[in-house]
């Protein structure tokens, strides 16, 4: 049923990454404008716009263009530009030498190692700040009267957003991460304690983006809870597949350094049940996402594709 | 015209401590009850808890009241603990060792200190994250249908708290005092600079803080920018009487090391333009502030009285 093959895939990752990208450089411009200092300014160029798979924001507008057509795609771009913000918020304080201390990020140095660590911990602090203002006040850029969301859309996104990102969220899951890398607590981390780690660390966002495109398309509430449904197993189904990479990857393909997290004693599902474990959550994960896209008919196979992708990932 | 003395402001603190704190503690435990790791939600919790003055919260609470009464005040005690979870963040993370190196803060071990560096920058950007969830969620607590902000007061509340706290505002005006005293540039700052800096690192949020108040009253335009208005001009005087304790200050009074920034190179008024001159804007800060209130009658008296109390600090 699903169209052969990831085309409709990569050709909707190459035109978010197209649109994402533009916006995004809008909205540094506009920062720059309104005062941002020209080293902070710098930097947060250097976290956002230095590639990157765009796969987030991906999920929120193909999402949006499943269930709102083209201009509901046109009216989330603030969205998927807001999450892409986050997102790299978090990468660049992930980075920094008292966390995970990485200097490479997808074959450039990171923003501490291109900057210093002060720059780059306010360079986070920054986006994070940024993706808000972003999200809240949707739309400003664009000349038509009554362009961009609702206020109650907006609100409520801002709302669904902080909690995917923050303490109970992606925040929470980082701090599980570290507890057992730097702590070694738990002693023994079971699958049950690394799936909640990842769902929190990664899946919450993953499925904040397959939300916030129904969201942000008017969606009905079945359709949105289709969405979050999907967007939870793909977050799982992409954290497993990372996992894998990081034994089974090429480190030129894969564009960062391998080995590291079982090195560093990471509690990953590879970790704690092995290779051919994960392979089976994965394959799992992938199902529950194909059976969410179910009720949505051939419109949906970009998303398909998505899912699908994620079972035989190289990088 | 003035009611004599501190009474009505020191009184207002006193309030504003008690309503935010318990606020804070009740989205505190929410945190906790929704899956916040325990460390992590530790480390929130000394951030938030350990005192303060709670001087943004009173601002919010305050400006509410005057213009809307206890109702508005009430409805605004989400933003006055959403403006005081931001406030913390940042003091987090200046803190930190990368950043102003502080040991103490309030007479604690600041929370790097407390526990480590990698918990301390997860604390910080929870508690960011947290002050837009609160914002945009507000209400959520609340059993009456119908209690809380409209979603598009709420939506513009985000935005605006965002821009004050973001590249071109609170972390903008970090960025410019660090690259002073990290790079030394400029080489010479001049007053021009240091105003900017200033108005830009603690003016932004404290004018935020008055505004909101106004905003989330319903107040009119013209009584929303009387209170922005009232809030630059009170940030201002805030700041310049904090560079004078620097210099002036008592150690066990002030609750943290004095002298610090003279010998750090920070770029303040003091150092640019000498005691005498920072008292003589310090004074016409304050009464900018003053006549910001002229249209608000007796009912203004509180504010009034915070204005004041800037001229003769010693905390």
């Amino acid at each position: 049923m699903v169209a052969a093959g990831n085309s409709l895939f990569t050709a909707g990752l190459a035109r978010t990454a197209r649109e994402v990208e533009a916006r995004l450089a809008l909205h540094l411009d506009q920062a720059g404008v309104t005062g941002t200092p020209p080293r902070l300014l710098a930097s947060m160029r250097h976290a956002v716009l230095a590639g990157g798979k765009r796969f987030r924001p991906f999920l929120v507008l193909e999402m949006a263009r499943l269930l709102g057509g083209r201009e509901a795609a046109a009216n989330a771009l603030d969205v998927a530009a807001a999450l892409e913000c986050l997102h790299a918020y978090s990468l660049v304080h992930d980075d920094l030498p008292a966390m995970d201390n990485d200097e490479l990020r997808r074959g450039q140095p990171t923003v501490w190692k291109a900057f210093d660590e002060w720059t780059a911990i306010l360079a986070g602090d920054a986006l994070l700040t940024l993706a808000f203002e972003i999200l809240a006040s949707h739309g400003s850029f664009d000349s038509a009267p009554g362009s961009g969301l609702p206020p109650a859309t907006r609100a409520r996104l801002v709302a669904r957003m902080a909690a995917a990102a923050g303490p109970a969220g992606m925040v929470g899951g980082q701090m599980l991460d570290l507890e057992a890398e730097k702590l070694g607590q738990p002693a023994l981390p079971d699958e049950h304690h690394v799936r909640r780690l990842q769902a929190m660390k990664t899946g919450a966002l993953i499925a904040f983006a397959a939300e916030a495109g129904a969201i942000s398309a008017g969606g009905s509430p079945e359709a949105i809870a289709n969405a979050r449904t999907y967007g939870e197993a793909i977050g799982l189904a992409f954290q497993i597949s990372d996992d894998l990479l990081d034994v089974t990857g090429d480190e030129a393909t894969v564009g960062k350094a391998v080995g590291k997290d079982l090195a560093l004693g990471k509690a990953t599902l590879v970790a704690v049940a092995g290779v051919e474990a994960a392979r089976e959550h994965l394959a799992a994960a992938v199902d529950a996402a194909l059976a969410a896209l179910a009720p949505f008919g051939e419109a949906a196979d970009p998303l398909r594709q998505a899912a699908l992708f994620q079972l035989d990932r190289e990088h």
